[in-house]
C-alpha cells in the first residue's frame, strides 16, 4: 500500500521535470509501523492522530518559516522521544531484563555527515546525543556506556531509567528468544522524520527504544547510517521502521537512494521495489523524501503511524 | 593505485561475457590500510608478508578442494585475528584507556543472511562470534557486556584482555581526540576476506581492533553491514579498512554493490569511484570480489596489507 503522492493539491509552482510542480519544504514523519489501529481503543487511536498532528504541525511551521532541515528533523524526533505514545525516548519498550536501551541517528544531507547512537541508557533524547556525535566528534557511531559517557561530558539531559517508563505503556514481555520476530510486529514504535527545506537540503533522523524484549545489546536499523537512517542531497532522505535485521541486511535507506541515482527509478518506484518486492511481507515501512520535496510513504504492514505536510499544502496524519 | 587485474594469467575457460575466462574460485585478503612498509624493519616486512601467504595459502587451499565461501571467510579471518601483526583479535589496538574493544562481522552472499559484534571484550574470535549471531539468533548485530553474555552463552573460546596484548605491538597511544583521525592512519591494521567459491557463492568477513585510542564506545564499520561489509551473491562480496566514518556515511560496501547492479559498472569501475572519487584521499582501502570472481583491490593510502588467489594460478601478495 502507497501512501505517496495522496493528497496535496498540485498548485502552480516550478516545474520539477516530471511534470509535478517543485515545492518548497516537504515533510514526512513515522511513529513506527506494525501496530493495528483497529486494536487500539477509540480514545487511544484519537490520541495518537493528535500527537502525529501536532508534531508535523511543528516541522511544517519551522519549514515554512525557513528553518534548516537538520534543525528539523532533530526538533520533531525530540518531539516524538518525548511522547510516550511512541517507542522512543518516554514510552520506550524494554529489554528482556526490563531496561531501556535507546538507538539513534542523524543524518545531514549536504555534507552526508551524521550521528549515530546505540544503547544508550540515561539520555532523554538520543537524538540529541547522535547530533552531538555528528558535530562535535570525528565519530559517527557511539555504543553504550562509551556513550552515556559522552552524554555525560556533552551536558545534554540525562535522566533516570524510570524516566521512560510509562504505566500502562512498555510493559516488559517474556523473554524474546522464544518468538519469531515478526510476532512482536505489533509492538514496534520506532520513531522518524524526513525533510525538504526552502533550501534544497535534506536530512533524515530516526530514534527508537528497539525491539521489546531483546537482549544481547541487540541493535535494530535505526541507528545504521544506510540501513534505518539516510540522507543525501543528491538523491534523498529516507527513515524507516520495523525488523530492524531485514533493513540491514538490504541496506534498505542506501537502497532506495542508489536506486534514486544509479538505477534511474522515481522515489515511489524505489521505495515500492524495496518495501514489496524486496522486505519479506509484514516487516515495515519506509518514509522519505527527495530533492525536489516528493514524498513517498510505503509499508507492508498493517499498520503505520504516519505524518505528511509540504508547502502545496498537504497536511494529512494517518494509523 | 589499483591492484585489481594485475598478476594472474588469464588462462584459458569459461567466458564470463567481457573476454576474460571465468575462474572457479577466488580469493583476496588484507590486513588494513595505511600503514607505510617502509617504516617497518626489514625483518618485520618479511615477517607480515609470510603472515599474509601464509593465510592466503590456507585460504585458497580450502577453495580448491571444494570449501563453502562462507566457511573460508570465517577460517581466514580467524587466522588474522591470531596473528598479532594485524589489528584484530590478538594484537589489536588499545582504547584510551588501555582496553581491548574488538568488532567484526561476517555476511553470506547467498540469502545476504549476516551477524556482527562490536564492543566484544572477552572473545578470542569475534569472527567466529559474527557467525553465531547469525545462524544462532534472529539478530545482525550485538554490542557491548551483551555481546560479551551472548558469547558465553554460545561458549565461544573466552579469553582475559591479557591475551590481546602483544609487547610491542599495541602499545596504548594518548588521548585521542586531539588528533585528526588521518593522523592516525599509520595504525590501521583492520583484517578481512571476501571469497567466490567454486559453486559461485559470495562471502565477506571483517574483523577490527577499530580505532588506537578509541573512547566513547567508538565503532567503525567493519561491524556496519553495507558499510565495511557487504556480500550479495549478484553483485558481490566487499571489505574495507581506513576511516571507518568516511566508510560508514558513504555507504561503501553497499555503494560498489550497486553500482554493479543498477549503474552497469564493472567490479573494479566500482571500486576505483568509490575510492577515488568519493573517499577523501588516504582515508582507506577496499578488496571486492564479484560474482564472475573478478577481483578488485584499491586504495588511496600509502600502504596496504594485501594478498589474492584463484583458480587461474594468481597467487600474490603485498604490502
Amino acid at each position: 500500500m502507497s501512501l505517496g503522492w495522496l493528497g496535496g493539491p498540485n498548485v502552480a509552482g516550478q516545474e520539477t521535470g516530471d511534470g509535478r510542480p517543485a515545492v518548497a519544504w516537504a515533510i514526512v514523519i513515522h511513529g513506527g509501523a506494525g501496530g493495528t489501529a483497529e486494536r487500539l481503543s477509540e480514545e487511544r487511536r484519537a490520541a495518537k492522530l493528535a500527537g502525529l498532528r501536532q508534531v508535523l504541525e511543528q516541522g511544517a511551521a519551522r519549514l515554512s518559516a525557513g528553518g534548516e532541515a537538520l534543525d528539523v528533523v532533530e526538533h520533531v524526533v525530540k518531539l516524538l522521544e518525548d511522547d510516550p505514545q511512541f517507542n522512543a525516548g518516554r514510552g520506550a519498550v524494554t529489554t528482556s531484563d526490563g531496561r531501556f536501551e535507546l538507538d539513534a541517528a542523524i543524518m545531514d544531507g549536504r555534507q552526508r555527515a551524521c550521528g549515530a547512537v546505540a544503547g544508550v541508557q540515561t539520555v532523554r533524547n538520543p537524538i540529541e546525543l547522535a547530533r552531538r556525535v555528528m558535530e562535535r566528534t570525528p565519530h559517527v557511531l557511539l555504543i553504550g556506556s562509551g556513550a552515556d559517557q559522552f552524554a555525560k561530558e556533552q551536558q545534554v539531559t540525562l535522566v533516570p531509567q524510570e524516566y521512560f517508563a510509562v504505566p500502562g505503556i512498555n510493559v516488559p514481555l517474556p523473554n524474546s528468544q522464544s518468538q519469531l520476530l515478526h510476532d512482536r510486529l505489533e509492538y514496534y514504535g520506532t520513531v522518524g522524520c524526513v525533510v525538504r527545506d526552502t533550501r534544497g537540503n535534506l536530512a533524515a533522523a530516526t530514534s527508537t527504544g528497539g525491539l521489546p524484549g531483546k537482549r544481547w545489546g541487540r541493535i535494530g536499523d535505526a541507528p545504521i547510517i544506510g540501513a534505518g537512517t539516510f540522507a543525501d542531497n543528491e538523491s534523498c532522505a529516507v527513515s524507516c521502521t520495523g525488523v530492524g535485521e531485514e533493513f540491514i541486511r538490504r541496506a534498505v535507506a542506501h537502497e532506495i537512494s542508489a536506486q534514486l541515482k544509479y538505477g534511474g527509478r522515481s522515489l515511489e518506484e524505489a521505495v515500492r521495489d524495496v518495501v514489496h518486492q524486496q522486505l519479506p511481507a509484514k516487516s515495515g515501512a519506509v518514509i522519505a523524501v527527495d530533492h525536489a520535496g516528493r514524498i513517498a510513504i510505503d509499508r507492508n504492514t498493517v499498520g503505520l503511524a504516519w505524518g505528511a505536510a509540504d508547502s502545496q499544502g498537504r497536511n494529512e496524519v494517518g494509523l
